[in-house]
């Protein structure tokens, strides 16, 4: 019954594209834009644009920024930068940032290394994070990637690469184990491992 | 963090709104929408603003028409103008053309009563319903709402205003019972109760 909705059909067809929007749900979210008054439709049409034309990326660890050409994060004076945090994307930054307790910059990958995606090395943050460590005096470099092959993938690459800077600064990774609230009868054997194999003194 | 960044803010907002998106999913929408072209963007608040402009109601059933003062079904002449199914709302209607077998017309009601929504009779497409049943020739009213609480008042309120016309037309429920590909084992004691004492001849 869609051919006599040609635009309804292209709107649903511009929601099969957004991510993390179950395709039972692009019809409630279809809805909720066609009972939404024009006016509201506008504003935020208005504000996906504006989104577009002013936030950036900060020329020193790619993180969101607005009207500056740094981040705030990088122009706050009080935050560490010896110690540089690399991270995925800029979620994982802003997870990290909530969870509190780093009080170091950040390197944004902007993804990682994926071949079946095409994802190579240039197609990341990775050659202005080496340039940006050969310039600076850095004192750590905390590889915080996910756990996922992936992101283990591109946290083995990095190192490789730094490897030879390993008297100049230290290199570390995020600690596996078991999160917080949760049982060791739910957890998956690689967890438990690192969990037994990374313990801690208590 | 994002006191730097407003407009990042303002969309996030926006995105809040949307239903059927889970709060923890919004920044990778609203990461979607930064990564794409300008373009792609204008091109998608086009067609959400050409859906207001050109997706109207029926003026019969409330379906969605594109055009038309009429949906294809009410103007569809193979449509058996004198079965009337009432559906809550538009995608329920889709549902039941999706799954085929039924040629009647439909009554697209626009939601359900919810007294806690603050949703009344007023707020429905209800009395053009009684309009329309007491100028047309009809044979059977399928009183299709959902099968929750909602629904159920919802289908009782049209039965209850309807009820002294029954010898002038079949009114009917859809029928409740256990869906096909499931177990009874799985099953809650009401659609239970309902299957058992709803049964048919083989």
């Amino acid at each position: 019954m869609f051919e006599q909705l040609p635009t309804f059909q292209k709107l649903l067809r511009q929601l099969q594209q957004l991510p993390y929007l179950a395709s039972k749900n692009i019809y409630k979210v279809a809805f909720y834009f066609l009972n939404s008054d024009r006016k509201k439709v506008e504003q935020f049409c208005q504000v996906l644009l504006d989104v577009k034309d002013r936030i950036g990326r900060c020329h020193h660890c790619f993180n969101l920024t607005e009207g500056e050409s740094l981040c705030s994060i990088c122009r706050d004076e009080k935050r560490n930068k010896k110690i540089i945090c690399v991270v995925e994307n800029w979620y994982d930054l802003f997870a990290i940032e909530k969870a509190g307790g780093y009080d170091g910059v950040y390197h944004v990958l902007g993804g990682v290394l994926s071949p079946l995606e095409g994802i190579g090395e240039n197609d990341l943050n990775l050659y202005s994070l080496f340039k940006r460590i050969s310039n600076l005096d850095i004192e750590e470099l905390i590889l915080a990637t996910n756990a996922t092959p992936e992101g283990e993938a591109t946290a083995s690459f990095i190192y490789s690469k730094l490897e030879h800077l390993r008297d100049r600064f230290k290199i570390t990774r995020l600690a596996s184990g078991v999160p917080i609230g949760s049982s060791l009868e739910y957890m998956d054997k690689v967890t438990i491992y690192k969990a037994i194999s990374g313990r801690q003194p208590f």
